[in-house]
């Protein structure tokens, strides 16, 4: 196979550790499958606060859109919560997801059967529950302009933001779910609060349209967001995908990341469009677990979400279905074979760190 | 006692049906403890749409002002789905909350004992859960302006709203939730996303300014939505006061509502500012569950929030703590008692309908 560009941004907190550890499964591709790739390492985050005075550097942008797909740890930490809102760590990953028109996060959450336990969930509420949160990335409340505080003229102060979408970035996304229902249970649920939100309203008006014209075979059901928390905490095995705004979609993928109860264990991938000459479609694949700066440095962080945000990349970014599988397929039996992290630890299993966790992989491989 | 002016506004769905039941405890309340009390009733939501043509007359919403307290049921369906924006039934609802200045929305999360079982999370998980969300409930984007669905001037249609507050908005429901945690476990969880959010970015701060300037003594936790939507799943014993924006508050509220496994055991009280002139402040009370159209005329509502509603409407608008106590002490022991209405139904126990068990808590009383 051809080079392909990889540009690796560990970022701050486990973000090095994991990805450490995802590097040596990065490494077993090219020597075993052939698949070589050619790989950056780049600064994100605090780390690039520190060394390069901003959460991610304009060069750091520019090899991000050279490359073929972005691998992603995590950003942010106590150390850097008291910077103005202009530089804080997370901007590093906004501002990729804008650049790089990264507009579809898919962010599976999937119960795997040795670990249905693991839950807080009543294990008969959660076995076998697989959901495919659809989140849109580049609108909403997050970029809406204007936006700011300000005093205003009597004095007070006033925090304002402008959620605002346009029909267009609408469709986009619902298609991305859509067409990921067809080749899953062929379910989507849309989620926003269209009785409330003039944005909501034209959401919900839009998904329709979409349905209605091009996907009729697809089930579609209208779900207010304050009802979806309540349904993904009583009965999430109801859902198949879930269609979201930038906000709802922030909020619910991790609701419904954390009842697998293995949040540990959750890859995700953000995808852009696919450009009509070329083919081609930015990508950026990261854990949905955050930096984790309590357990950071330890060498307990569990690094399966890493890895696994590789296995997504082999798969969405270059198609390489059999490699991906082989991925998941090592992280499964690792797992059958007792080990456990300190994050989905159980009774009667091996309790391990994050290198003799990756180590394992490597080696089921 | 002098007369006590209430209006009663059964509204949609099993609204009527349950607030039929708690008649029965009010009732009660006047022939046995002698609290007599002068009762209104209104059309709110569809029932209003329907007979007076708008999801709320203005001469309600006098009544309403005029009132010492509101008793409010439920509004929506899907008969009214189709209606435009400014019709929709949700309006009966959000114009009280506006236009009597109900800002701070108390949404209490308990575990009962005898009903750990029936949540969907493990009994060790939720067991003695109880958790007080406080929601402010007339600003942010429920309300902001400009909002609107709009053609842009390339022709895309445009859905947009405002999110919006101002610091004296944010101070007075923070010093609600800070009075709050004062009686309970003196701890106050704040939510918002600081990390994104301009308005987000104001509410923590001026959130930390009333902690340090009038709550030292009460433990302040700021945490991101996405973060607490987690932590409710996955450890809500944590928990004691979460406050929350309109829309947070919302979305967590309800997921805070779902894990005790019992919505249709759970009141909720929305309280206005204290006048300072009468010591009066207005004050309407409503159970979390909706309208419920699926199950409504049969007869199976449990009817259990509503009468809570109406116990928490002796606490908090006329101090008649010892009646408040009667009526959450009858509905515990109908509980103890092994009689359940269909959503709490647990094997070895009496299924009900709504009746028998408004019934059964008269007679206990
Ligand atoms: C880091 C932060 C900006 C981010 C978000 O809110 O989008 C995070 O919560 C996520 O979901 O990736
Ligand atoms: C009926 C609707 C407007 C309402 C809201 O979103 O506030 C409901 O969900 C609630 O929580 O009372």
């Amino acid at each position: 196979a051809a080079n392909k560009k990889l540009l690796v941004l560990p970022g701050d907190g486990i973000g090095p550790e994991v990805m450490r550890e995802t590097r040596r499964v990065i490494d077993w591709m090219a020597r075993r499958r052939s698949l070589s790739f050619e790989i950056e390492e780049g600064l994100v985050g605090g780390a690039a606060i520190e060394a390069e005075g901003a959460p991610i550097s304009d060069a750091t942008v520019a090899r991000a859109k050279a490359a073929d797909a972005v691998l992603f740890g995590s950003v942010g930490g106590p150390k850097w919560d008291g910077l103005p809102f202009e530089q804080r760590p997370e901007l590093g990953i906004l501002r990729l997801r804008k650049d790089l028109g990264l507009f579809a996060n898919l962010r599976p959450a999937v119960v795997l059967d040795p670990l249905a336990e693991a839950s807080s969930l009543k294990p008969d509420v959660v076995r076998g529950v697989d959901i495919m949160v659809v989140r849109e990335t580049v609108g909403g409340v997050y970029f809406g302009e204007p936006r700011g505080v300000e005093k205003a003229p009597d004095g007070r102060r006033r925090g304002f933001d402008t959620q605002v979408y346009f029909e267009d970035e609408i469709a986009r996304v619902a298609r991305v779910a859509f067409d990921l229902a067809r080749k899953r249970r062929n379910k989507v649920t849309s989620v926003e609060k269209a009785n409330v939100m003039q944005s909501g309203r034209l959401w919900r008006a839009v998904v329709g349209e979409v349905h209605k014209a091009e996907y009729p075979d697809v089930q579609l059901e209208n779900m207010y967001a304050d009802n979806c928390a309540m349904q993904l905490c009583s009965r999430p095995a109801q859902f198949d995908v879930i269609l979201g705004d930038n906000l709802f979609g922030d909020v619910l993928s991790d609701l419904a990341a954390a009842l697998t109860g293995s949040l540990g264990m959750l890859p995700s991938a953000t995808l852009g469009a696919v450009d009509p000459v070329t083919g081609k479609r930015h990508a950026l694949y990261e854990p949905i677990h955050g930096s984790a700066p309590d357990i950071a440095g330890k060498g307990v962080a569990n690094p399966c979400a890493q890895m696994l945000s590789f296995a997504m990349l082999l798969r969405w970014s270059f198609g390489f279905e059999e490699e991906a599988r082989l991925v998941e397929q090592a992280v499964e039996k690792v797992l059958a074979g007792g080990l456990r992290t300190a994050d989905i630890m159980q009774a009667g299993r091996a309790r391990v760190g994050t290198s003799v966790m990756g180590e394992a992989v490597v080696r089921e491989l």
